[in-house]
């Protein structure tokens, strides 16, 4: 894989056209034309999920947005978006983008920040006058919540071949819809998803603007930082299986009720993720029958868990692990624990890291903090076949993967800046 | 109202007749007939709810079974089904029977095997020879369980007036189907609906046949049953409200997690009731987002709680709620516990019960166990308005609203037996 050039940025003088400043209307524009997409109208949250109609809505503006812009617009095989300026074979390109898609209410933030900000940024840089050296593409990766087949990162595994076309083709919705099958009825072929090393190829340096899911930002007072690392993180599904029965005339003692030790294991999570300085949280759960007047015979609860290293994550996973198997035997119900998904720590690569801080000084004058983070990325599924980098905007509540998730509009015009910024140091003459 | 003669079953002299065995036949047919309907083929359970197609095929085997027997069918004004032998007007009618619909992944007995036995009953006295000196009913009542509309016996509590049409309109499934709209879908006027006192005038007892939902007859070694009383009980919704946030980069201080208040509670529950002698159950719950890296926003519990008198059940509930509401408060969460349903303690009528008694006493020469119990049933709904009694038939595992719910055909037979037998005490010659 190639990497970009460490010096090209840094070495360029400083000219008028890169301090003018962004114009919101651009920013502004795309901003009001995606909010309404995919909004439920109760809640306010976003129900963006993958290869539904609201995708297909939020898809059809990026390809407006491509080209209305006169960029080269391309799916690849995995339904990804990139639009191009410049060769896409001629290599070495540099990459923007983030995702469209949504949590289950999710906010507007998370993911169309970072696809907005990379056409306002190629706005910006036009408007600066900027003559580009490499290629460069701006994309929307997809399926990255994981909200519809219950794995993150579908459309980046898929194509740096961290997802096989087997195990793709075994993913399954809520209604049992497969991934192929829900592919297909969105109009992508389904046949063709796979590893996309050639592609890959062709890109130098994969940067993602990000709005923070943390507080880190407010805390330092900076509109805008760096990402240093992705914690390691995973999923895993805890069965507790016992026995449906009636709620109204089943002795407490002939009970093999499974909510009672899925309670215990919530409150185990908790207790062991203070103790190691963690996350672990139960967000979601299925119960069969989910009667009201009948005891369970299925409790199933998804533990999510991210420590900032490996080791104290295997230590708090197999406490709880532990502690619900003694649970479940205390009530008779028997538990399957399934590993459903993990991702090692991803240290971002130091040299590109550095010269988007260099960059960003030079431009700047100041020194951008950088922060770690416990929300997987597409960054970080590329990281291991290519440079990636990954810019932060401030979110004044650390609120995020709620409707209200938020960013100031200041900030955010912040983040296209230093986008543009960092765009202009790495593909620019 | 007008109550049955207590004298008339015990003054009739035994005769050759009423000692014929039942034929198995006509009861294996109909239990056989009924069987696939609405059987989910992964689980084996049921999934007859309310206005459905499934309820639809059971409605229409109801109608079949009653045409086929040359009986009067009708619907009531709640959709509720009759068939009659003899005039309805004539008052002091005898009915029987129970309901149809299941809860989600029921078993095939809880409701099946009180109408299947009525017909098989009139079966049995037919080739007795019987006359009938009052008319007869046999009923399917609408609703039973509340699996869709979350409200139990809809049918008898809109016919005896203990469900204004006004609360029944605002009743909504999941989808949001409202009980109007579906009963619409469904064929039936929903414009009619409400109480109906001139129907239930005309009933001079109703006895319902259901499987025992406990061990109580395999413990003591009888096929059969006589209900003393249901417990009072009631269900309860807890709303657990925090605020949703990303699970991956919320620190563990800066959460308001609902997940953890309903863990606490779901323990609590089951301490106070262990202490109590009582039961208490979470068996339902619903949470949004229900994202797996998706801290809670709400978490929707519903309590379902019984115990053999009001006072127990106080103080049972008011403990749950106090626990709840101290872990809510301690981790920044707003609770609101909403009573949906309450049923106070039914002391089934006494000379009804006794008559029971005594007819079966004279006819098996045996007396039955008199056993109460905490599930909920049309029959208690109609007691408030009309004399009611119910027999229960054994449950050698005590498994009910579950796929492994059984009752072994032999005691199925003596279950219809002793059905016929009351029957002929009651309503005949």
């Amino acid at each position: 894989m190639k990497r970009p050039d460490g010096t090209r940025g840094t070495a360029r003088p400083a000219t008028a056209a890169r301090q003018s400043p962004t114009h919101p209307s651009s920013f502004t524009k795309m901003w009001h034309d995606l909010r309404p997409i995919g909004r439920n109208a109760d809640t306010g949250g976003y129900r963006r999920y993958a290869w539904t109609g609201a995708d297909a809505d939020c898809r059809t503006w990026f390809q407006e947005q491509a080209e209305a812009r006169g960029l080269t617009y391309e799916t690849d095989r995995n339904g990804n978006q990139w639009a191009w300026l410049g060769d896409p074979a001629a290599g070495d390109a540099v990459v923007t983008g983030s995702h469209l898609d949504s949590v289950p209410d999710g906010g507007a933030f998370d993911g169309p920040l970072g696809v907005v900000s990379s056409f306002a940024a190629l706005d910006e840089l036009r408007a600066r006058g900027a003559e580009f050296t490499r290629p460069l593409a701006l994309t929307n990766f997809g399926d990255e919540e994981g909200a519809r087949f219950g794995l993150a990162c579908v459309g980046s595994r898929l194509t740096a071949g961290r997802l096989t076309r087997e195990a793709a083709y075994e993913l399954r919705d809520a209604d049992g819809v497969t991934l192929p099958q829900a592919m297909e009825r969105a109009g992508y072929d389904p046949e063709a998803i796979g590893p996309d090393p050639e592609r890959l190829a062709r890109v130098g340096a994969f940067v993602e603007l990000h709005v923070e899911q943390g507080r880190a930002l407010d805390l330092s007072g900076d509109p805008v930082g760096i990402a240093s690392a992705i914690w390691p993180h995973g999923r895993w599904r805890f069965d507790f299986r016992g026995e449906a029965n009636h709620a109204g005339t089943t002795r407490l003692v002939d009970r093999r009720d499974p909510m009672l030790s899925y309670a215990e294991t919530v409150l185990a999570a908790r207790r062991e993720a203070e103790l190691a300085g963690a996350l672990a949280t139960f967000g979601k759960i299925a119960v069969e029958p989910n009667g009201v007047n009948a005891i369970p015979s299925l409790v199933r609860g998804w533990l999510d868990s991210r420590a900032a290293d490996q080791d104290t994550l295997d230590t708090v996973v197999t406490a709880i692990e532990k502690a619900a198997r003694e649970y479940a035997e205390a009530h008779g119900i028997d538990l399957d624990v399934v590993r459903e998904s993990f991702t090692p720590v991803v240290e971002f690569q130091h040299a590109l890291r550095d010269e988007m801080g260099e960059i960003l000084r030079e431009r700047t004058g100041g020194t951008l903090p950088v922060l770690g983070t416990g929300a997987g990325h597409d960054a970080g599924i590329l990281s291991e076949s290519i440079p990636t980098a990954m810019l932060f905007v401030r979110n004044p509540t650390g609120v995020s993967h709620s409707p209200a998730e938020h960013a100031d509009e200041d900030d955010c015009l912040a983040g296209v800046r230093a986008l543009a910024d960092v765009l202009e140091g790495l593909a620019c003459r």
